[in-house]
């Protein structure tokens, strides 16, 4: 008889953000009358750039002609947008990143979650704690963690990384030996922006350990602060122990249309196989690339119109950070974060737990958030707010908490 | 240090079509003076349907204002597609499958990857020989394949069912227990539709056995011989054993905008877990959903317009199939499929082997094949032909191979 996964009957519960939105769900059900203000899951809310949406409208009339038809594009993406990719976030920022070691992928979750098949079930796996909870039900699911002790909230055979506000938010290499190490700068949740010294210590360890770092770069477009570097490849050194991965969601407004890419170096080889190939490989196999309009779209990011269109968006975001920063902080509220990230780690106050704290907000304020337990055992005490809310709404947000304290 | 994936660095060479291309670019390198017809990868070339690209482009319109803005999707896919498929794709036609049964994908071949992660590794996998190589190489990188000959061109610890002229490349259900069954009718590579009994059978094996059936849709637009299922679930017993996989590729020409979905039955249960449960979950962890603008454009595959311009592309295809199915039987090659499927397979002549004649209808005749041995083993003294291809082209590609022999 047909036996299911073992590791993957170990996840508990559902995915983070879908049983949040099954408790708003819910909430809202019972009060219909409720104006709810969504910050909770990160989910932008101003439209696609002007020129993203002429791209993707050429791009589907070319479709339906025979001359101008696309079908199977090639896995790891079209050279039009790899290049574009290449040149506009490495090259012309002073970063060796070659189009070949681009691989356009409908997300940085697939990819994050794909990842994990390159790799012996061995390895040890080394988290933030809190986390984004993709890439440890992802790593659970492949059998690397051992078993969940309710007590701690923590998976054995895993390796955490505390990030609190007396390490800034940005952990230390660890003692031990960690092969697998999952790193996000800026941080989700925590909104914590790590420095080039602390980025390169990391290096130097993977380089060290013949360790890979996963790092995920999907906020990068958020930094503002000189010298915090915006990729993994600024740092001498990770070109043999790095792989990123970044999205045009939170940049460009893909939520809902789906498109990221992964970067792994020439020189990436572990046991003499080159992980660019073996990447490759996987993804000739398990994918048929993404869609030839959606490419289109995102190639289009990168024309003066669209940056323009992005700088802007990413303007009004940053704007609705200082918003709820200042409101929260002047409320009371210890805010973490939201300066080079779209989000704010916000500690509860009167010691209330994660989850009280987000029920209060839900039902007195109306404002949804992400409880920060949700993220792992270091996340209690704490909310995420995230910025990619409409900017009146945000405002009243902000205040709607300032009234309840 | 870390350690890769010791399943996936056996896989030996390249994805199958990868490595078509591979030859054929070479080979166009040194002759660019051939016009070359290709009926090798089994790619669409009618456009898109106007309904589609009408969809489309609405949809992206929406995208780019504030009040019709989408982020992130469910990630089982919009509701409005989900019903449109559960009414015209099954209700319709008498068959039980609800919406919630239904989750849309970017293609049925990150589907076919995918499903591997809900089972364990120690089952028992069972494949047509010749096979889409997709449902044998994600296995091998899943650990479910021992070792593999060069001898026999096999892997141990599968259990291969050989597809020959002696059984109308259908293969009965085998003695031994075989966990996890590849169905693909109508039959990739070897064109061969089952029908309701043979499918009857396997439905009865598998619940006898609590196997489950990974039963690959992909063709069933292609059938039109009366009394050819077109659905696994067609098949009293089928909800208790099956998985379907289908995709808008061949059907409305998605191969380069990516459209799929896969149907879990509520009643399959394997050790107690719901295996529409857990594809939930892990979609919901590894994926975000398909990009809006497409779920739109398959949506309207569905309106009357969009049904209409379906059906003449399939016509256009089915036009194509008979025209190498006469032209190359006139010239004295046996030829197989091309009725119930796009897919011609043809027996080399004068015992070539598939490679051989391949090589030669390259070089000679400039039309594009695939080599049957690169499906398998008892795909060897067979090459694939398409029907996918411009008419005019498919035309004259018969007669190049006509005037060769």
């Amino acid at each position: 008889m047909t036996h299911v996964d073992p590791y993957f009957r170990k996840l508990t519960g559902n995915y983070l953000f879908s049983e949040i939105s099954r408790q708003v769900a819910q909430f809202q059900a019972i009060h219909p009358e409720k104006r709810l203000i969504r910050l909770g899951i990160g989910d932008v809310t101003r439209p696609l750039p002007a020129a993203v949406v002429e791209a993707m409208t050429a791009a589907a009339a070319e479709q339906g002609t025979p001359a101008g038809f696309h079908g199977y594009g090639p896995e790891q993406g079209y050279p039009f947008l790899r290049e574009a990719i290449a040149l506009h976030d490495y090259q012309d920022r002073g970063i060796h990143v070659d189009p070949d070691e681009i691989f356009v992928s409908d997300g940085a979750k697939s990819d994050c979650g794909g990842i994990c098949d390159l790799f012996a079930v061995g390895n040890t796996v080394t988290l933030c704690d809190p986390v984004y909870s993709v890439y440890l039900d992802t790593n659970v699911m492949a059998g690397r963690a051992g078993e969940f002790d309710p007590a701690t909230g923590r998976w054995s055979g895993l390796l955490y990384l505390p990030c609190t506000a007396e390490n800034d938010f940005v952990p230390a290499p660890p003692a031990e030996q960690a092969d697998l190490i999952y790193l996000c700068f800026p941080a989700n949740p925590t909104g914590a922006a790590a420095n080039r010294a602390q980025l390169q210590a990391w290096v130097d360890y993977a380089n060290r350990h013949d360790s890979i770092l996963l790092f995920d770069g999907a906020y990068e477009a958020f930094v503002t602060t000189p010298g915090v570097p915006r990729s993994i490849f600024e740092l001498p050194g990770a070109r043999t122990c790095a792989i990123e991965f970044r999205s045009f969601s939170k940049t460009a407004g893909f939520t809902g249309t789906r498109c990221a890419y992964t970067v792994i170096p020439r020189e990436l080889e572990r046991e003499g196989v080159s992980l660019r190939r073996l990447w490759a490989r996987r993804q000739a196999t398990k994918t048929n690339g993404v869609c030839y309009v959606v490419q289109r779209g995102a190639q289009a990011v990168y024309t003066p119109a669209g940056r323009a269109q992005v700088a802007e968006n990413l303007a009004y975001y940053r704007r609705n950070a200082q918003t709820l920063r200042a409101g929260l902080t002047q409320a009371g509220l210890t805010v973490y974060g939201g300066v080079d990230s779209p989000y704010l780690w916000v500690k509860t106050p009167k010691k209330q737990t994660s989850q009280d704290f987000f029920r209060l907000l839900l039902e007195e304020a109306g404002v949804v958030t992400t409880p920060g337990s949700g993220f792992g055992p270091h996340g209690e005490g704490y909310i995420r707010l995230t910025s990619f809310g409409e900017a009146g709404e945000t405002q009243e947000a902000a205040a709607r908490i300032a009234a309840l304290l």
